[in-house]
């Protein structure tokens, strides 16, 4: 029998307890059931899939793929993609495989978020015909609708103590003031990130490459379940799922997507970390390097980020959150040698008037300051002095603040 | 009597044994000493004093301020300013000083190079109206002439071993590959960076902010005196001339002119590398920064140079290279996964014709690699899965690499 031929109690009835049913009539609990069938039967990131699906819905999709005639013109999709698209799904097109998917999740307590559900983090829809079809979740599937704002904060397995007390510091602050850390579950910076997450009382999901139902790596077992008790434990590829190279660089997409801003920490000259920060760049979101010895082999992707990728050079929370997009209190402390208490209110006058980008003339600064343009002068010879100012061809500008 | 009115021969006597004489009319000997009396009575830097000389020439600048009359348009100096000037240089214009400044210079094997000898090192020039009128020159004024192409490293004087180590390092390999290291003899890294040029008998030049024959710091004395014996220690300031904080400000105007690049190794987060480092970029130059521990003060105004500056970030001598604008043997590195010898001649045909900014389709891959669209995207399906390129809306290019 065809899975597509499927009616709709016989849907209800294998979803239910594993996936949102109630309230879900006759043609979404089909649609729905056949997204899982996608799911089951794609590897993670194909976009003719997803673009299959996009076009004609899951259900639609499937019964065209079960039908065996040559596709009609489908937006996005070739005669030739469909062909070989159907000959990679079709060995996995049976039944069997799907009630065995749902079975496990509801056995191990495993939830199936869709995307018109309401924990579904919508930011991975910014993947297009690569976003995850659907996501297995253990844990609180709320957490995954928490994560706007949230922060990537991923890094090599092999990390050093620096690593790990840098990634657990800026986890902790990050997480503290309530913004999720998203992560891999992996040894090493990914686990000192979802560790300090977790110890401040914060929201933390980790990201798996195979089932939500198989904690990997083993040795983070117990920290997995810690995650999965607050957070989320989430994964598109079905129970059971082995973590493959493949999924392992697909998860990584979904880290990449499902957070504002990704922080690499520490990562090897070439360190699958890399990858992730490349997703989060296709994306157009921020990608942000903590920088460290260049003497460690371990900061050397950091390095190659800062310098190949324009990543942003991360000293501090507060440089996470201004790659978040959020109010830092680094505002205040990049205002330099400006010491408000030490300024006279004439200095803080020119000193307003001033740009740190554009060169402004004295008389420019005379009309924006409301000064004569001798006092100005007189101003701006007391502050080059002191080296708060700069002064070339084109008039005066701040200084980047020195001592 | 005024010192603008010395004869050609008085002049002659002065400068012999200090400077260039012979070959030198007598126009040209009076200028010169004219030139040495600017020198005398100005702070280094001064914009006033620069224009004024490049309008008239030194003599007949000389003979304007001593003349005592209102100064006749002169492009880029206002009335006002040469009024100014003139109460700023008076009290210094005392023949006595100048003849004691060349006396203590020739006493002490000082020697002074002016912008029309060969040694003058002429990237100073784009200071413009700020360039130095002079520079004092103990050691080797021929070094001076070397500087193209040539590295200022410097960083703080509360270096740590780290810094110090990486200053060494990159010192030891820029000038052990005939790129001389300009630097100011401070302690930590100034000092690591000579002696690691010194130590594989490269050339390295040190900028002081007082005069050329006191070595500052005097703990530096020995290292000092050693630079001077196949380099140059180098000032604008007279000898005799105490380090000023305004002095020291100015001095960093020469290091960063005199080199192509500027890289700050260590910096706290208001040293004053940072204000070497605006000079350099200022005047348009390469900065650069070596990254450190987060966790580490001493690194903190290099990330900020980073993340302000868009300073390049620079963790081997090939940087270096490259920020001078030489090529490195990093381009080599930097062709990350694609290891030639493992590229099958189809691959590397596929790997030319892809970028690593602009996206291109298959038949755009195609056509620049002479091969069939089907052959093309064979190969690009391998390096998807290799993680060699990345694939979105707008085709293809080569990924960032990783493992």
């Amino acid at each position: 029998m065809k899975i597509s031929a499927l009616d709709p109690f016989a849907a209800r009835r294998a979803l239910d307890g594993v996936t949102t049913v109630a309230g879900l009539d006759d043609d979404a609990i089909v649609e729905r059931y056949a997204r899982v069938v996608w799911n089951v039967v794609t590897e993670p990131g194909d976009g003719v899939a997803g673009r299959l699906i996009a076009a004609l819905g899951a259900a639609p999709a499937l019964a065209v793929v079960e039908g065996g005639s040559v596709i009609a013109p489908v937006e996005g999709v070739s005669t030739r993609e469909f062909a070989e698209g159907r000959r990679r799904w079709s060995p996995r097109l049976r039944s069997v495989d799907v009630d065995d998917a749902l079975a496990l999740a509801r056995a191990r307590g495993v939830e199936l978020v869709c995307p018109d559900d309401p924990a579904w983090p919508h930011r991975v829809d910014d993947l297009g015909p690569h976003a995850p079809l659907a996501l297995w979740v253990k844990g609180e599937a709320a957490a995954l609708a928490s994560l706007t704002p949230s922060v990537a904060i991923v890094g090599a397995r092999a990390a050093t103590s620096y690593g790990e007390h840098v990634a657990g510091e800026l986890a902790a602050e990050s997480a503290g003031r309530g913004i999720p850390v998203v992560s891999g579950a992996a040894y090493g910076i990914d686990a000192a990130a979802h560790r300090a997450a977790l110890a401040v009382g914060g929201t933390t999901v980790a990201l798996l490459a195979g089932g939500a139902d198989r904690p990997y790596p083993a040795g983070n077992g117990r920290l997995i379940d810690r995650i999965a008790e607050s957070g989320a434990i989430v994964s598109e590829v079905p129970c059971g799922g082995a973590p493959t190279k493949w999924r392992f660089l697909q998860r990584n997409r979904i880290i990449a997507a499902s957070a504002d801003a990704t922080v690499v920490v520490e990562a090897g000259w070439r360190s699958g970390s890399l990858n992730t920060a490349s997703h989060a760049r296709a994306l157009g979101r921020p990608v942000g390097a903590v920088p460290g010895p260049v003497t460690s082999a371990a900061s050397a992707g950091c390095h190659r980020m800062l310098r190949e990728f324009d990543a942003a050079c991360i000293t501090s929370a507060d440089d996470v959150w201004e790659l978040v997009g959020l109010e830092g209190d680094s505002s205040q402390r990049r205002s330099g040698s400006m010491d408000s208490r030490s300024r006279t209110d004439d200095a803080s006058r020119v000193t307003d008037a001033l740009s740190v980008r554009v060169w402004r003339g004295a008389d420019d600064l005379a009309r924006r300051s409301g000064m004569t343009r001798q006092q100005v002068e007189a101003l701006l010879g007391v502050m080059l002095l002191e080296e708060r100012v700069e002064h070339g061809e084109r008039g005066w500008r701040l200084r980047f603040a020195t001592s």
